[in-house]
């Protein structure tokens, strides 16, 4: 049965933002973009669908890692330029460094923390709340 | 006291992705961008500040509005160019339209539902997993 599809604006360089959000915890395991034609796939398949702009091409989650994403529902912005896929993460997680979420870090550290490998490290006073 | 602080990577215009996600219930309540001094604002001040690409300016959430959003802690993904801002919403809602999340939309609608608005509407044959 055909369904009417509230199609994303993708006139930024063709893609839309995508945040990939586990339905069951609602953890946010990574942010990444798609295009048309991904955008569509995934609708059509239920699998995540990316696009690399670093290596300029389509992408289904998991290809390779086999990590895929079923994805159970997606929901668009106000200004239709951002998405959530609403998803079940298969396998061992989203992220290529081996966590589970690609927000796996906090940006504050206490004042003695080191500095957090590749990324440069400002020390200031934060505001209590992150405390 | 000085705590270490990650410093996202703003090499893309300058501008990080920012996901406003509600921090009791893990909503999602919009997603868009910051500079490297919202940032630091954001970090000093608690109150949520991201920069409009449209107005190509600065803004504090909730300066005109008055629904700020207060942020208890910020994640970074694994590249460094997305931060999660983990916030408490004040006032009626995140979004613009009046709604308490931009994401008020799911993609999905019937077969018999009319055009949603200024949004194209296609009608194709979905995965079962929309259904």
């Amino acid at each position: 049965m055909n369904r009417s599809v509230i199609v994303p604006n993708f006139d930024k360089n063709g893609l839309i933002t995508v945040v990939a959000q586990e339905q069951c915890t609602g953890k946010i395991l990574m942010v990444a973009h798609t295009d048309r034609t991904g955008f569509f796939e995934t609708l059509t398949t239920s699998n995540a669908v990316y696009f690399s702009r670093s290596r300029n091409r389509r992408w289904i989650k998991g290809e390779s890692s086999g990590n895929t994403q079923s994805v159970q529902d997606i929901k668009i912005d106000c200004d239709g330029d951002t998405v959530i896929y609403a998803v079940t993460q298969n396998g061992n997680g989203a992220c290529h460094m081996g966590k589970y979420s690609c927000f796996y870090r906090s940006i504050i550290g206490s004042m003695f923390e080191p500095a957090a490998g590749k990324f440069d490290v400002e020390f200031i006073e934060v505001h209590p709340n992150f405390l």
